[in-house]
């Protein structure tokens, strides 16, 4: 597939800082000077042009047809929520109230009633879930929105990590037993997992969020938590259990099959665009982007090298290796007015996955010079089975993006026994594992003394409570929760 | 592909109105009663439930292929626009101002600068454009947005046909030239054309919207308007040159090839889920929806027909007629509850194409015996090449409900050639073509005359306008005109 250029020949000088010593400001030059993202004239709302964009839809057109798969199907509600319905769950209201954007006023008349432009969308979806839902027969009931929504934090924004609005997919299914509900969690969080590492190189801690960290309404959250280069954790898409708590508010009922009335069992599950922002953090160095090639919108550029007498023989050698390569999506670059040498930083610039060069000496031996984006090793290869050549190359650069993340998070995610070893272990960044009594005050008394939160108790290391005592009161440990720095 | 059902156990009675006689109450009845759509407690917005949702889906990715061959490019702008920003352009805030939904709080506080909910996104979008455009080198840049506006109209809203809330693509070109600008249109409408036909079954009249009739901050709009069975019409998809109007507004300015600065030319194009509504109105009957084959979420349905002694052979042979066309969307429905009857009227509310019905006859001849939606017959099919069978029924089931929407249209097309003929003709309803000067003035004699504006001046009736005089003033005609009381 022929990719339209847009390389971004309009855009930045290239990145200043660097990612080992001022991640800040290198994470918002890389995603700035490459073109990937935009700031805007809304303050805390982001443009994200067309790189970032074709990574989303790459993402989500993976999750979608696993949803399908799954039995998971969309629809769309209104975007504007009526206050009286935003203010039904008391929990969840409470959490978002400080960031709720209102609409008051249409045209010169002002509303008589406020319209909430959707935090998420709970309180609209579940009247007509209310209305839909009679016997057991209409459940499961598995809604799914594609969607934008508005969280007007007055916190410091970080493009696409924290942003006033953002883009996700917000599921919402109705169960008609606690455990029928229970069992959806492995199959979304599975396939959020799965769509992580296929498609953006990420590795991710699931686990079981603490009560205090849950999310507002729910009875029990489920996150998948991402690890920053900076040594900060953030929280990536996220599972919750409601239990009987908005069908209660929201007189969700069925007969059931014994012919009583009852109320149903609920989840809400997403992943949304701050995870573009987790994948440009996680893999791109000094000279740009690095993307992953599956969310890549350009896989491989073809850069020919020539001088004014053999300039058409090589860009009709170039064209041709395109044609050879077609499946790819792939852009050749043919602009007389930059250098080869100007290109390969604009194409690194871009994180484009692969690069070919494509000179005398190629178009002469019908082979081309591959250079990938992740290593910068360059390595010869014959016209002949390209295509299936550098499919597995882009196979392999995911498979080393992912590699590198999770070594990364694995040398920094350490096991700790005592409060002092916590707070010492939390100043070098990065997960540290503590047994905890499962005492919200002794979460609490964590947070104060150290400024670290719990992410979540991570599946993968509830083995290690046994035996083990708390870090905070010294009473027998039962979970072993994940505390760090986080955003 | 094996499809969850969904099949709308808990949904309404079926319909009591009549499409003939009762067109409006006939049109909300067969939308919800079949599921496809449901009101919200946001006063004129509606839900897409799954299978609108669907339809929606499978539209705006064909359409999205279309774009993307075509170099155009997807992106995502804030929904929220300041206040300063909406105003700059002043036909186009006219044109809007009446509707616009205000953000005036956030939190608890009370915003400095009011947040209009985007009802179009030139205002947001071109602040970008004056800064990514440089030079010559940067154009054309066409990128394009899938997203929801809202348009709090205090008009009375008809789901689907007029909402304060839809979903829409809006397309946003930047050009050199204004030739290559214009070059723009017919791609664009043929796109628009194309997915109509192939998906929605949904013929259209393209042509040139007067200048009465145009875009705010538009030069010239074009569209497609459709006539709706009631003989009203309403427009469809449109395309828009906007010259430099945007440009000089913004700023968008590009280094030409002398070297000089110069304003940019724009357009900008739209198709919406108001076609949804068009094609539910167009192709449904007083028996339920009627859903074009490649729109539907279920394609096939399979009603099995069985006692209590031949249940599970002729279940295992239903199952076994689904496993053979599984690259059709295909629900087998084996739910005892309901009769074979019940499940027939169902899947005839619901629109789906075709319905398979399997007993004991047709499981010992290998059979199936296929009931197509469009025209309710029935017709015997081998099990062997069903799938292939069953393809090219869904395609002459296409093919017949378009040329069906298309004979109407025909015969609801009539040419007058005076100011009594057209006013007559306007009360049957339908389009009417009249040749016009091109004055403004007479437009507005005949809207007052007959409370029917001009949909537009079709492509293919300019031909006629050769000679004849305005209906009017009985100057020489420049145009010829479709008139029709419009929605």
């Amino acid at each position: 597939m022929a990719t339209e250029s847009n390389t971004g020949r309009e855009k930045g000088l290239g990145i200043t800082a660097k990612k080992e010593t001022d991640f800040s400001e290198w994470y918002t030059q890389v995603l700035t000077s490459s073109g990937f993202i935009d700031y805007s004239d809304v303050s805390g709302a982001i443009v994200l042009r067309p790189d970032s964009y074709f990574a989303w839809e790459s993402v989500q057109r993976a999750v979608d047809a696993l949803f399908k798969r799954d039995g998971i199907q969309n629809a769309c509600f209104p975007s504007l929520i009526p206050e009286k319905l935003l203010n039904k769950e008391e929990e969840h209201i409470a959490g978002f109230s400080a960031e709720v954007a209102w609409v008051t006023e249409a045209g010169s008349s002002k509303l008589e009633e406020r319209l909430a432009v959707r935090p998420t969308s709970e309180t609209i979806m579940y009247p007509s879930y209310a209305k839909w839902i009679r016997s057991w027969r209409d459940l499961p009931m598995r809604l799914n929105q594609w969607n934008n929504v508005v969280r007007w934090e007055f916190k410091h924004a970080v493009p696409l990590l924290r942003t006033r609005e953002f883009l996700w997919n917000e599921g919402h299914s109705v169960f008609a037993t606690q455990q029928e509900a229970d069992a959806e969690r492995d199959a979304i969080l599975g396939i959020y997992v799965r769509v992580l590492k296929d498609y953006m190189a990420l590795p991710c801690v699931p686990g079981r969020k603490t009560d205090s960290e849950k999310f507002a309404g729910a009875v029990a959250s489920y996150s998948l938590e991402h690890l920053l280069p900076s040594g900060k954790v953030i929280q990536g898409p996220a599972w919750h259990s409601d239990g009987q708590n908005f069908s209660k508010a929201f007189d969700i009922t069925f007969l059931n099959k014994a012919g009583a009335r009852e109320y149903a069992y609920q989840n809400t599950y997403a992943i949304s665009t701050r995870e573009l922002g987790v994948m440009v953090a996680t893999h791109s160095d000094n000279k740009g982007l690095v993307m992953p090639p599956f969310v890549s919108r350009i896989q491989v550029a073809i850069v020919p090298i020539y001088g004014s007498a053999d300039r058409d023989s090589i860009s009709s050698y170039a064209k041709s290796v395109e044609d050879s390569i077609k499946r790819l999506r792939v852009h050749t670059d043919l602009d007389d007015a930059y250098s080869p040498g100007w290109k390969f930083n604009q194409y690194e610039l871009m994180g484009v996955p692969i690069r070919l060069e494509i000179g005398r000496r190629e178009a002469e031996g019908h082979s081309v010079t591959v250079v990938r984006r992740d290593t910068g090793t360059k390595a010869k290869m014959s016209l002949e089975g390209l295509e299936g050549a550098l499919t597995e190359t882009l196979v392999s650069i995911n498979d080393n993006l992912y590699a590198r993340a999770l070594s990364f998070m694995d040398a920094n995610t350490r096991f700790v026994e005592s409060m002092d070893s916590l707070a010492k272990s939390l100043e070098s960044g990065g997960f540290v594992q503590a047994p905890w009594c499962g005492d919200a005050a002794c979460e609490a008394v964590v947070k104060e003394k150290t400024g670290a939160k719990s992410t979540n108790m991570p599946f993968s290391a509830q083995g290690r409570a046994g035996g083990k005592k708390c870090v905070v009161c010294g009473k027998d440990a039962r979970h072993v929760v994940n505390f760090a720095r986080s955003y």
